[in-house]
């Protein structure tokens, strides 16, 4: 007898795409509103893909001479007024700080006190800091190429918020290289978008487009903003990582000059590039399903959740002890550089467990009660195969299997 | 001939401490003072040293069953009211928002526009933000514990600022758990602060003191601080950590209630935990001397300099060949876990460039000369011995015993 099959979100996608993005975060716990305005809370299942796209992504920036460093949250107004046209484009909506204190005031509550001679800027990006830095680090061609990247948070205030796709406060990381030649900082903005593109399609499994923004879309001050973007499942394109080529603008604004090879004055040559926690919104709207979240095992949360199930309490010890080994066994494995991570699940909830790892979008799913340890063998469900479809394998095969298993899945 | 030995930092530590401590990060290039009054900016060489920190601290915190997860950067001035004592010692000096907008101003400067309804603080520590979700996330005993670690950014107003000691934005790790009963509270307090004795020891080479504030000197809000201390060379003792047993204070002001087993309606209780940048600081103190910085391997920024050496251009293809397969075959080797990073220094610029990497404490130094090749050997000077203490080692021998000769190092 053919069982209906459960549906885990609703609305479904062809109901109210944009409600099921919601519906889909919510019952995957990733991430939620935060009672501070337009920002999001980003839950452990949420941040572990985080997690992995920075150590995935730091790899890849890494292997091209780029080095991390950290610079301040804070602008000074007066390193905006610098660049007219880079603020008269970006940075009028910022969070912005004009005290460095609170006093308790008449009625008990608290009041802002300290008013700052000048007013800093919550960063909505860094070139400006950076570049202030940059200028004193660099006085020949033999200082060139600078090549930085940082992981931090960046605020911008905005109006209509949603998660991962756009909150006041974000994460993200930016990279800001300083080169002697144009062709030199062309070449590395074109580099770095083949970065973002090959991170897209390798681990998100996420096939891009790669474009060039129109001037009025171009990140302002930039001489060329080139693009990935990713068409998501209500065929709107979502734009996942961007790549500027600043020309000697920024330069000349932070005064970031160098004594080229034939001992001539010049300015440097700089680009900049970003991707953000809204690769995770990108992310969901691919790949997830009316079921909810389906996360690809290069960048899942966790590899495989394992679910014991007993009758009895003679039988919970056993299972437990056989449950216990074959997670030891997956994680002694590795998959593309990274320890299998294994879920073990003992809620006693019943069917609503197998779905709640639906929901989440582990890629495998595994049952173990007293007849699969007879037989020696475990239950297994795929997230990119239908939910009742699950099957009986022998557990040395499972085990020896797995990381073909998620290769498999990941394709 | 005996040579004079060079001194590289001036002052020496004997002369003044203090002024030697800032001299060793300015020729280390580990970080310097920015123009936002009172951050820094980390360079990339104090970057690394944070990368390595970070993943070292993290992989113990997750063996203890903590996950990472991200909360607003922001406090609304309504929820530092609840907690009236916490703020009373703590939130007072903190950089506060009251605006999300800049315009243009009559003399073309950009003023602050757009006040906001309710300020919001920059998280000077996030106590509040954090009891807010997980009176969210609780209602039940079967929910707890929550095990919650943050890696983020935080600011307190400080008027005397030193770097890595004391700035106004430092990066640090703030743990939050909550439990269903005081003795497992007070348990993880202590299992966290055996993390952290174990982390300094083990990778930074800091030998500890385990201690407890007394009431004054307590965190706000809190029952017991417990901390660990590390003795610095002028025998001050360095606060290099803090586990707080907050008992039930911030549940109450939170909110954070459950249902015990008993069916009865009680307020969790809850720790915090947390290290900072100023870890960075107590390592420069306790192993740097008078030629600069020295890194432990198991947290250096790379663990070796190669140096070509060559006089003629035909030298200089066969000198490179040379280093650039040593170094492939040092970076296929792993150091716990981490694959040995090489630096390759091709500058002509003469002994400069060995006490440059002297300065900056690379564990060894290895210098590749048309000599060397010849003798299929390297000339190789440790950070631990004296600058002129080198010697000649058959290539082989070197990779292949080189994370034995790390070790060595290490202890």
């Amino acid at each position: 007898m053919a069982k209906k099959q459960q549906t885990a979100i609703a609305p479904v996608r062809a109901e109210d795409y944009p409600e099921w993005y919601q519906q889909v975060i919510k019952a995957s716990d990733l991430a939620e509103k935060s009672p501070v305005r337009g920002c999001m809370v980003i839950k452990p299942w949420g941040y572990a893909l985080w997690e992995n796209i920075m150590r995935g992504m730091d790899d890849m920036f890494k292997a091209t001479g780029v080095r991390n460093a950290y610079f301040p949250l804070f602008i000074p107004l007066s390193f905006l007024e610098k660049e007219a046209e880079h603020v008269e484009g970006f940075a009028k909506e910022c969070a912005v700080v004009t005290h460095h204190r609170l006093e308790k005031s008449p009625d008990g509550g608290l009041v802002p006190a300290g008013r700052l001679n000048e007013p800093l800027v919550v960063r909505p990006t860094s070139e400006t800091n950076i570049g202030d830095s940059f200028a004193k680090w660099v006085s020949s061609y033999r200082d060139l190429p600078i090549l930085i990247n940082q992981w931090a948070n960046v605020v911008r205030w905005e109006m209509r918020t949603r998660i991962f796709l756009r909150t006041s406060e974000f994460l993200w990381q930016e990279g800001h290289t300083a080169h002697a030649t144009r062709e030199e900082a062309i070449e590395r903005t074109r580099m770095m978008l083949e970065v973002y593109a090959d991170f897209a399609e390798t681990f998100l499994a996420i096939p891009v487009i790669r474009g060039r923004k129109t001037e009025s879309e171009r990140f302002p001050g930039a001489i060329d903003t080139l693009c990935i973007e990713a068409m998501m499942q209500d065929r709107k394109a979502l734009q996942a990582g961007t790549s500027h080529f600043l020309g000697q603008n920024f330069a000349i604004a932070s005064g970031i000059r160098f004594q080229n090879d034939q001992e001539q004055d010049e300015h440097a040559w700089t680009t900049s590039w970003g991707s953000s926690t809204r690769l995770i919104g990108g992310l969901i709207m691919t790949h997830s399903d009316d079921n909810g979240l389906v996360l690809p095992p290069r960048i899942a949360s966790a590899h495989v959740a394992l679910m014991p199930i007993s009758r009895s309490e003679e039988d919970r010890a056993r299972v437990m002890e056989y449950t216990n080994n074959l997670a030891a066994d997956l994680r002694r494995q590795h998959y593309h550089g990274r320890p299998v991570q294994v879920e073990i699940d003992q809620r006693d909830i019943g069917g609503a467990r197998g779905w709640d790892w639906i929901k989440k979008g582990i890629p495998v799913r595994v049952e173990i009660g007293p007849k699969d340890i007879e037989k020696d063998a475990v239950f297994v469900g795929r997230r990119d195969r239908e939910a009742r479809e699950r099957a009986s394998i022998p557990t040395g095969k499972f085990i020896s299997g797995f990381t073909r298993l998620l290769d498999e899945i990941q394709n």
